[in-house]
């Protein structure tokens, strides 16, 4: 009969790595922290169950903020990989895990990551939606999409974001590499969505770009404003935070392959 | 200083059409039943608000079992319409009034609807999805496509679906005049949908066909014996019903105008 008891973590050198999908609605954000429900505190106990070990510490490629949703998150662990239906039987239905596979010796989710790509959906439409709710900013107000198109058309490049996180920061380093930055308009689906991917992101930043940008399409702001924020200015220089519901970490790319197509 | 008091219904002959969206979930279906949640008893509440009436009760074209979901439910009142703004701002999160317009006089949601169309929607891929379990059948075993396609094709006409509705029924009629059925492959959102739009549906009925013919598709029936079925069997010859999260009314055709395009 097998023991159910914990076992020492494995120390043969093997890495796994996880592509995890998560509603971040209920969740305190990805990061564990003690008496709060996160993405990262199912994941381990669930890993913890099915591997029977103890002590299993995941390193994320992108950690999310409360409310914040992933469709194609990664995280890696020291260890061998689990079946991924036994980790979804044991997982809460918010979460679910679409891999779990070997990776090579010394792989990070973290230190090997070459880009993130995000999505912040817009509803607009009059009425709200009760499938969208969880996942879309309702967006009711007239909406200049050539004027965020010409914001977004600035971000490419590299760039000082410190207008775009918050001034208490554990961050050192404020300039970010965009690879791709668009808005794209889906009719049929009332959608307006923001596309981004860069080398990293600080926290807030896709949020605070977001907000920022929908203060220029209501014509509170010029795009020529929004464009002198790219230059290093203080917080309080940009616009405010959109709210987490709208954002999604789309996917995590390695060795430099991106998540979004070209413009 | 307006009053608050309800006023009596509004006897002028007007008449308001309202466009619905529901997530199914939560509610004990459309119909109205005391001591339950239902979409129906909220929509009333909050006509009553709004309009400051009591006794306000709409006719539907398309009454959901509890679970299931509407993208285009069509219901209708005796009174003037309400502002749309105003009752998603009473009504719960998982309903929403797209429009509630004049209608013509006489008009009924239910009398006047000349088809009805539903879609059945199973995700086909080994793990569970966050955002779509209360809107998806998760359906991980194989799937013989070509025998689903070849179970719908013979769908369409005037058949007796006896088999399909529960035993004990109130329905008087049995035949139906299905004018469109198919099964539609999304392989980018891992997507089997059945689509299908009759001039009327019995309790189940979509549900019953799904179940039916997803035992087909494992081998268990074979096409040529859910053709059979067809012809007024008793309900237990056709297969189990297939639950309801899966299903959503996608809309109501009027005047002989149909939801789904043809095939």
């Amino acid at each position: 009969m097998e023991s159910a008891r914990p076992v020492p973590p494995r120390v043969d050198g093997s890495v796994s790595r996880l592509l995890i999908q998560y509603d971040g609605t209920d969740f305190s954000g990805w990061a564990r922290q003690p008496g709060r429900r996160t993405v990262q505190g199912e994941l381990e106990r669930a890993l913890g169950v099915i591997l029977r070990r103890d002590g299993l510490t995941l390193t994320v490629a992108g950690r999310t903020d409360t409310g914040v949703h992933a469709l194609g998150q990664v995280a890696s662990y020291a260890g061998e990989p689990a079946r991924v239906d036994g980790l979804n039987a044991v997982l809460p239905a918010d979460v679910s895990v679409l891999s779990c596979e070997p990776a090579a010796a010394g792989f990070s989710a973290r230190h090997d990551a070459t880009s993130r790509a995000y999505r912040y959906r817009l509803l607009t439409r009059r009425a709200r939606s009760p499938f969208e709710n969880r996942t879309a900013l309702h967006w009711r107000q007239a909406l200049d999409l050539d004027a965020l198109r010409t914001c977004a058309a600035v971000l490419p490049g590299t760039h000082d974001f410190t207008a775009f996180t918050p001034t208490e920061t554990d961050h050192v380093r404020f300039r970010r590499d965009v690879l791709t930055a668009r808005w794209e308009y889906d009719p049929a689906a009332d959608h307006v969505d923001f596309l981004i991917e860069a080398d990293a992101f600080m926290r807030n930043m896709v949020r605070a770009l977001v907000g920022t940008m929908l203060e220029v399409a209501c014509g509170r702001r010029t795009p020529e404003e929004f464009r002198t924020l790219l230059d290093g200015r203080p917080r309080a220089a940009a616009g405010h935070t959109a709210p987490p519901h709208g954002l999604a970490l789309l996917g995590v790319g390695y060795e430099k392959r991106r998540v979004l197509p070209e413009n």
